[in-house]
């Protein structure tokens, strides 16, 4: 049996050891032995070893024997992680939220002979991919926007939000200000900005607002307009701005109720424990994305549309946007590995979307695995007149 | 010149002092000197005195010769205040906002032949008087209703609200349960219950929620509904409602931002800076106010309301709330040295407004202050069929 390593083994690391596991034999490394013994009494198959992403020597030996490494760890530790891998002649496919351009290891990438794909989640991941499937389907792209959302599926006063990711960065999403592309240009906006509701396939009105998650695709695809939107239930964002603009988000520290802290410390401490999502309790999360890649093919206009919402699995009592990141994440690295990917480098997600073995592989080892992301084309015939 | 003195000088006690003062020589109380300073020098007209509300031999001295005494002290000092001033012989007319039942003096003040009238400010004070008036003119009263609010003139996002009163006050209001009367049994609900929609007469669409601000009139008046309400302009109950669901307005101390702090110390801090309605840089307040008691004269059902909408005050630079509170007061202890209220005892004002020479008197005493208290009356003939 062939080798895998998977590098973190959070709770998205487990559902992709666990997914690698059906052809690999699987080791996962992780710094905490805590983590590793939970991880083993969950899915016995597992390998696992004590080991720190960021201990390069450790890291080297540890995946030496794989055929394929899979990551997933803080994103502050991505980049030094992803060079050890590369160093070390191994494939890579990688959900680590790295702050720096992964791009810049791409010459290295290609000196070693190595195949990385990085932010190959659900969005990041499969946003990237299909809008970049979009993109290769058009001679030219006038709008393209994903629209994405990790909710629970039914309202739960006050806030009708839930945690189904990092918690921090839910916060981080409510207060940077956020790039996106409009009339070609690259714009940034306050967080939370340019609100609207619209309807999406079985889930109905959720409101979208602008954040900050296009980054390679502002670089990668030449679009007019340029979107990444997140979606919530009506009214929660409203609530998010007038705790923000009260000053609750605020990172430097103040006075308040006598002692110094930090204003967002105690947003975080009042808020997370009521957005915990506890499936014991009934608690269920869906992850809902829409890409819509819309422009001209030879004279129509064409749009394409990829719905996806996918629901808290009951059988593994395990929720969804987990699953849906960490199953892409095993699916390009078995698609790495089968030789589907034959480019070298540190190649984002949206590079190899007009590949269309790997398309046709990505879509259906998703529906296998339950994730249906369901494909619309719409075309106007004849829209452009001779120019 | 007859003599008065003003015990309390806030700001409000200042424009009580003040109005009397066009006919009394007035001397003002405090316990602070610096406050004191600054009334003299906005007020050069008034006396001032050293001396504190709970003070009871120094408190009885320095009234000894005034012919009338007003009161505006924290609620906490208001019923000591009260019965020193009984026990000095001195009729009084007072806006402290106590906690405890005033009424319990009453008999003291008859011993005395003293008239005190409390919570004679705007509301409590004239919502009393005009829902007593109401009442008094009806055989039945099937429901009475107060709806005031102390707003900005304009939206002041995000909360759309500013502060024309009582900080702390406020947040009482969005978390104590309030009392009101339905089908003529007193009813508990939790705090900014009842939330409807509502036009007002020059102000437009307003919020209104119940609030705890009954007092005396559930003893007072017998009415099958009764309620006071609160205006706001429309969303910011919503606002406040998460606030509270989040725990900001709890005051159990709880570890926050890795401080002990007591929630709701924590939230004044962040909003009352947010909430402080500053003249220099625009703010301007509105007093909104309708007193609605509806009921049987005879076979008709008749209607009897009475609108308020005033604003800040450009000539004094000074806000509504304080002049419609404040001058209220000073009309009533007109009226008790007129000889115009001849009762003795503690008396609440709904008490009073069956007296048509001094409701003549108060409505006339506020207009000429431009404070305009509109009176409609309503009458649908024949209503009530033989029984």
């Amino acid at each position: 049996m062939k080798k895998a390593v998977q590098i973190g083994g959070g709770f998205v690391g487990g559902v992709i050891a666990n997914d690698m596991s059906e052809h690999y034999d699987v080791t996962v490394l992780d710094v905490s032995e805590k983590v590793l013994a939970g991880l083993k009494a969950k899915f016995p198959k597992l390998n696992t070893s004590v080991c720190s992403a960021t201990d390069e020597a450790k890291l080297t030996a540890a995946i030496k024997d794989a055929d394929i490494v899979t990551a997933g760890v803080p994103g502050k530790y991505g980049l030094k992680m992803m060079e050890t891998v590369i160093r070390a002649g191994k494939n890579l496919s990688d959900i680590s939220f790295m702050p720096e351009d992964f791009e810049t290891l791409s010459g290295l990438a290609k000196e070693n002979g190595v195949t990385v794909v990085p932010d190959i989640g659900v969005a990041p991941g499969m946003s990237n991919f299909l809008m970049g499937r979009g993109a290769a389907l058009l001679d030219e792209v006038e709008s393209a926007i994903i629209y994405v959302g990790g909710i629970p599926h039914k309202l739960v006063p006050p806030f009708n939000y839930q945690i189904t990711w990092s918690a921090a960065d839910v916060i981080e999403e409510y207060t940077r200000p956020a790039r996106y592309v409009k009339d070609g240009k690259p714009v940034v906006i306050e967080a939370m900005g340019e609100l609207y509701e619209k309807e999406f396939p079985k889930v109905g009105v959720l409101e979208t607002f602008i954040t900050d998650g296009l980054r390679s695709l502002v670089n990668n695809i030449n679009a007019k307009t340029m979107e990444e939107r997140t979606m919530r239930w009506p009214g929660h964002v409203e609530q998010m701005r007038v705790l923000r603009e009260m000053g609750l988000f605020d990172e430097t520290p103040r006075m308040l109720g006598g002692k110094e802290v930090i204003p967002r410390d105690v947003a975080c401490d009042l808020l997370f424990p009521m957005w915990k999502m506890d499936p014991e309790k009934g608690d269920r999360d869906l992850t809902v994305m829409q890409i819509e890649v819309a422009g001209y093919k030879g004279g129509d206009y064409v749009t394409h549309t990829w719905d996806l919402c996918d629901k808290f699995d009951e059988k593994t009592m395990s929720n969804s946007m987990g699953r849906c990141t960490g199953f892409t994440c095993s699916i390009f690295a078995q698609a790495i590995d089968k030789g589907l990917i034959k480019e070298k480098g540190v190649i984002a997600p949206e590079k190899l979307a007009g590949n269309d073995a790997l398309y046709e592989f990505v879509i259906a080892e998703q529906a296998r695995r339950g994730i249906i992301y369901t494909e619309t084309t719409k075309i106007q015939k004849n829209v452009k007149t001779r120019r």
